[in-house]
């Protein structure tokens, strides 16, 4: 076992996972604290708190982190690196704290296919992890898919991040499931229905794959109504719904003759097997990478491409 | 002045509007009223104490009610009649009630052109009322959009309802303002700023009008964090985008060779003004229909064709 070199840091807006690790990326121990929203600009504080033990044992490890932590609400402003870029230039992008020894990872930002502005932050590192992780994505065009809250589709080609657009897919979905007509009893527990109910929701949105989902989406009560489903099972229904209509229309907006036939889902298990079950019905293969794993490779990535790291 | 001779009733969800009527259906008297889901089951109460002094006046007279009255959680549950139909059957489906005093006008049914199954209540009123109103409506194939929460688009032949579908565009504009990161700032009054959002939310869509609003949503927030529209005008610049993928996707959907280039929005003036503008950019013409004074001429519609009630 190596000894532990720096300290990798996902501080998204609700979550912050700190993890000891070793020049290859390999996590020793690992504290959790809170989100930037829930930070009230003590971030120095809380920092040192969570690595104390670990400064204390191993002196003061220098630290990459990411996500909300580089915004408007966090510890301070890391720029977006407009797009297309390349891992190399988003390192060079990183924001430097507390003497060089913390270093914040840039967003990213485009004009999106549709001739609009967008931003990730947090996304980017887990792209680079993707990268690191999975030799093939550095060569040929390749469709890289982020489901979450706001869920981010790019499309990487050989090496680079060209655009990315972002997908509403998770608010919605949690909007709609917790405050509309759509469903009304969200606390039916019946894995059984509510995995039909999905496959359903999916199936059904490839019947009319160019259907709006604006006017496809009062199915999920009229489809309850008549019977097709249990109302328990709505809000299953209802991600299968979203998550196909999401998968159909990003795969029509991004494939071209020379990207892959395999996506790549970077995130929680549970979700990219949702995206993956689309995916196959649209005549795709998937890589699925965890997300978790995927953040973590790419703060390692970024600690060994800055200056004086190099192993 | 002709003598009152009927009482036609709207009754919703959320309100209750009564009008004592004479056989053209002009409205001498109003009264409102609790919505059917306010009214906890009370509804020959609710209706007595607020007709009394009609019935002191001109004796019991006959009425018709339309709307959610007629629904689970109405009075009595009045049958939904399949598309396509035509206005003597859905007066044939009226449901009587106090010995054939009341009568509740059915709602309509249909297989979408989604192959779903749809349904409304209340607005089958409102499109026998524009029949009554617009002539030319019982000639030749029309498309018909009656905006609200859930808005309905029906393609109506030669007089008769052939089918319809539900866009969720009102509910799902009311809880994206309300719960969504888009929206930060709803407070905001500047109707020259909002006027401008609106209209540069419907021209964005128009950009890329096959684009799924899943894909295009998140650029209300990204747009104002780039400073296209200010923030305060979030809410306005959402509701073009809404009502413009609503309106190039259902005529899109509805249109055919043989369907006329109006388009007939019936409804509250204020949104179908904004249905308008979406139709004009699409180039379609309209023909703005007063939600208010269809019911009132469709309940009429319904009482003249009552048996016994001819003129």
């Amino acid at each position: 076992m190596t000894a532990p070199t720096f300290i990798a840091g996902d501080w998204g807006t609700s979550n912050l996972r700190l993890f000891l690790c070793d020049s290859r990326g390999a996590a020793h121990d690992q504290r959790n604290g809170p989100g930037a929203a829930q930070a009230h600009g003590r971030f120095a504080d809380i920092f040192a708190t969570l690595t104390a033990q670990w400064t204390g044992s191993h002196g003061p490890l220098p630290a990459v982190l990411c996500g909300m932590v580089g915004s408007t609400i966090g510890w301070i402003q890391a720029p977006y690196v407009p797009c297309p870029t390349e891992p190399q230039e988003i390192v060079a992008a990183c924001t430097a704290l507390e003497a060089g020894r913390l270093q914040i990872v840039p967003g990213l930002s485009c004009r999106s296919r549709f001739n609009a502005p967008d931003v990730m932050r947090g996304e980017e590192t887990q792209i680079l992890g993707a990268l690191g992780l999975h030799e093939q994505l550095r060569q040929g065009r390749w469709i890289l898919c982020l489901p979450g809250t706001h869920t981010k589709w790019a499309v990487v080609e050989n090496g680079r991040v060209c655009d990315f657009f972002t997908a509403l897919t998770g608010e919605l979905f949690a909007l709609l499931r917790d405050h509309s007509i759509l469903v009304r009893n969200p606390q039916g527990v019946d894995p059984e229905a509510d995995a039909r109910a999905f496959q359903k929701g999916v199936t059904d949105q490839n019947e009319f794959p160019e259907a709006q989902i604006l006017h496809k989406l009062f199915e999920c009560r009229s489809r309850q109504l008549s019977g097709e489903f249990p109302a328990h099972a709505a809000a299953s229904y209802l991600s299968g719904m979203l998550i196909a209509n999401d998968v159909n229309n990003a795969l029509r907006a991004l494939s071209s003759s020379s990207t892959g036939r395999t996506v790549f889902l970077i995130g929680a298990p549970q979700l990219t097997q949702r995206y993956a079950s689309a995916c196959a019905l649209a005549q795709y293969d998937v890589c699925q990478v965890d997300g978790g794993e995927a953040v973590l490779a790419g703060l390692t990535e970024v600690f060994r491409r800055l200056p004086g790291n190099n192993p």
